[in-house]
């Protein structure tokens, strides 16, 4: 769904959080892999089927607080085609549950292939006479590193499903400057990445001015999501970095319009593996962490 | 493996060319499709098994005079969890029949999911006390707009398991230029990207002078593919936009060494969709346009 979608379920539960899910097996409790693993053998199907239990029953006890989960796509690549069946029954679980699914896949590619990608993550595939929506997630990552042309198909997939991406432009991480902050002019390289994906979106502008485009923006830079927030009007921010990457709310406040719209902040680890500080079950460790994260920003933006 | 066994391979066959398996179903013959679709109806499933049945007949009929395949995963994402399927068993059939794989999925993520990503690719994951290898192909394409912490895990991999990675540089679309040609002090982007990831990659050279981490240079672009050969002296180049994209086997020469090593150029639908031009068997026609392929590289780079 476009990002209108979204800002209004933010809105509804006064929570601009999204919750990453990243099932690392040493994130998921030991007795849950060993009940599928008795079942099944210690093999990649017995694995996936944790994984989609275990993020079965954080959707449960989120659901009703937080409006959006990014399940990060390598963590079920990495148990094959069984961990991409719990990747699609995730999203399709956290859709049926209201949430709005984010596909983290930063997929990147050029025309036919790119538009490959899109119709396999936001859109849907005709098999003969009939059409088929493979993972049909409400928005997905992307790297625009190619250029628009690696974007356009995405945006086309995009409004057509009425759905949205998110472009990379000044990540998270310790070495995110090497490039992305190299001088071009009297401008940063992702100042640049920045400027062209609102270009390049401007035609879909949504009735709270932000396009289907939005910006990977991460909160463990807050200078930069400063500068980007002026620049960008019509960009609605993804930011990764808080809780676990060392960001917090008032680092994070910085990606929000004065209103306190146009952005989502992202935890994975923070709340998914609560129980491992916290101890006790694992979805009601997930749950009191994610009421504090939303406290927490709701201090700070609102 | 590592590029050694590429270039081993390449040498043994007087071939520096890789078929890219792009399985776009406007390319498999109406033939294939409906032998499937009348088993198990016009669905998912069907589609990905006639995507196999394609790749093993386009596999059985150039493997022994092109030494490497490149799956391009977008293809078989889009047929869902299925698809993905026929993604692993189409790098276990190439693999048995000898051929290098190339899985091109452009990943790019940050740390522990950047691992993620290797291990699903060209590593293996430990569930319980047993370990799997989910996709094992040689290499992956990634991309490296995140810094060097979101190529060091794909290295770590790629050593311990004998792999190798190839990073974007400088693509073959239209819109490659629009950031990667961008000027920083007196460079372009992509000459960083290039210098960065021969830098951090410089520990793992073989025996022929290559790293692990080889780069991705357009055939449409041959100037910068002489500029950046000069550059990269021990970075091994993978060559798209031959062929269907416009490039010549004499601008992909300039991808080469002196020696007419250090790089390998790719044909996806000029040789899988060859039959819809050549008529009559689709396998048949890929072979015919291999042999010319090759042909038309032992001519300008040898």
């Amino acid at each position: 769904m476009s990002f209108t979608r979204l800002q209004e379920k933010i809105d509804e539960l006064k929570n601009p959080a999204v919750v990453g899910l990243d099932p690392d097996l040493a994130h998921i409790p030991e007795e849950i892999l060993e009940k599928h693993y008795e079942n099944l053998g210690e093999n990649l199907e017995a694995a996936a089927l944790a994984v989609l239990e275990f993020n079965a029953g954080l959707i449960d006890a989120i659901c009703d607080i937080v409006p959006a989960v990014k399940p990060q796509s390598a963590y079920y690549e990495m148990l094959g085609p069984y961990g991409v069946i719990a990747l699609k029954k995730t999203c399709e679980y956290a859709g049926k549950k209201g949430m709005y699914v984010i596909l983290d896949g930063k997929r990147n590619d050029i025309g036919s292939t790119a538009a490959a990608y899109s119709a396999a993550y936001l859109g849907s595939v005709r098999i003969g006479g009939k059409e088929y929506a493979p993972f049909d997630a409400d928005a997905l990552t992307v790297n625009a590193y190619l250029g628009s042309d690696g974007i356009k198909p995405f945006i086309e997939t995009a409004i057509k499903y009425d759905k949205a991406v998110f472009a990379l432009v000044r990540t998270s991480n310790p070495s995110a400057g090497e490039l992305q902050d190299k001088m071009i002019g009297n401008e940063k390289l992702f100042t640049l990445v920045g400027d062209l994906i609102e270009e390049i979106s401007k035609d879909t502008i949504d009735k709270y001015g932000y396009t289907r485009v939005g910006a990977v923006v991460g909160a463990t830079y807050p200078k930069e999501a400063e500068f980007l927030r002026k620049r960008l009007k019509h960009t609605f921010f993804l930011v990764p970095g808080y809780g676990a990457q060392g960001g917090s709310a008032e680092e994070a406040a910085y990606a929000f319009d004065k209103d306190g719209r146009g952005a989502i902040v992202n935890s994975s680890r923070g709340i998914i593996a609560a129980w491992k500080k916290r101890g006790g079950d694992y979805a009601a460790a997930a749950r009191e962490e994610a009421i504090k994260m939303r406290d927490e920003l709701q201090k700070a933006v609102y």
